[in-house]
């Protein structure tokens, strides 16, 4: 099955420390004191952080670890995955990437993943010895689709042309190594960066739909498009 | 498009209030404290009670509130929920039935979503006042299969005869009214009683997947039976 590889990316995806500008704010101090961490070592997160966030930039396009908790435990849990036929990657709002070994067994508690997550940004990797499970590096949406060099790259989002997911996936079965861009955000729209990077701008539905129905969504047809449902039946 | 209605039912869900043999046991003394609540107010969840479950009958089934939650924001964020085709139920394993409105907007927060479970276990419905969003009551599945009466009831197990997802939705279209039980417990099977009440017990994969696995991906495959997705494109 080799060249059936899926590539998705969450990108631009709502996951960040506390920035500098919001780490005095009572509502954060409050928090960090209460998990026994500074303030610039606990994830942005607009459940608890909300009257903090007014004044930040671009609000609303962050502070939503959820969204990629959600979406994770969505993709890591599907046939194409478990066949190791998706790679996965997160790439946040401030140009990190998080590599998502395919075995891996994220928390399915809430807390515990964004305590995951804050320790990947405090030591780098999970485990910190031997193969990691996740690894987070400095990098750039650009420069991940460099290394990752898709045959072909297809953004998700209402800006996009109207696109019949199954089509789509079935045209995606013909390529070298497709991936998948999906925004890792609640509101707004992919930066223009972003979109100048994707070949295709495409439209699934009528309406906006949340991350994690546009990946379960688009792997399935994916796994459609390539026959693995039958072929896993056999 | 009336006819097309599906409904879902997560059956024998692992949510309950934490069981009187349990109250006292440390671990949930002290989160009961934390949250300010008794212990016989707060779910059982094996995310923080682990040890105090180990001496609890069927544990395995037991204490997974978070997969109701990731289950519940996959299928209420579905076009076809969207669209008012989808009615979701939630049957608990002590054998109460949430109902669930189509357009609830359920706390994308973890912690949030439990309090709002045990507050609909304190006052069984919530709002409290006027057309609830949920509610609770005290029901089997049986009872519940009773009131919704189901023109075939299918139960996903894999325990079930493989069957091809797309091709069981292709034939869920012809009924008048079809319902799906999914597991919504982590491990384990469905007990006897359940196996009886469904009129097809069907397998759709190879491997056990996760309840939101197989509940995004047959909604989706149920919205292709129909022809939902190209219908929202036009």
């Amino acid at each position: 099955m080799s060249g059936m590889e899926l590539v998705l990316i969450l990108a631009e995806s709502a996951v960040e420390l506390v920035p500098p500008e919001l780490t005095k704010h009572p509502s954060i101090l409050k928090l960090a004191k209460k998990r026994g961490k500074k303030p610039s070592e606990i994830l942005l997160d607009r459940s608890y952080h909300h009257a903090a966030m007014r004044s930040l930039k671009d609000a609303e396009k962050r502070g939503r670890p959820d969204i990629v908790h959600t979406t994770l435990l969505e993709l890591l849990g599907t046939p194409l995955n478990r066949e190791g036929l998706l790679q996965t990657y997160v790439h946040t709002v401030d140009n990190k990437v998080v590599e998502i070994d395919s075995n891996v067994r994220l928390p399915v508690n809430y807390d515990r993943f964004v305590g995951l997550l804050e320790q990947l940004y405090a030591v780098g990797k999970v485990p910190e010895a031997g193969q990691p499970l996740l690894a987070i590096r400095k990098q750039t949406l650009n420069q991940l689709l460099g290394e990752i060099k898709p045959s072909t790259t297809v953004a998700f989002t209402t800006l996009g042309e109207y696109k019949d997911l199954s089509r789509l996936c079935e045209e995606l079965t013909k390529e070298r190594k497709p991936a998948i861009l999906i925004g890792g955000f609640p509101r707004g729209h992919f930066s223009k960066e972003t979109l100048n990077l994707a070949d295709r701008v495409v439209r699934i539905d009528r309406e906006a739909l949340e991350a994690w129905v546009v990946a379960s969504r688009a792997v399935y047809a994916y796994e459609l498009a390539i026959g693995l449902p039958k072929q896993r039946l056999r």
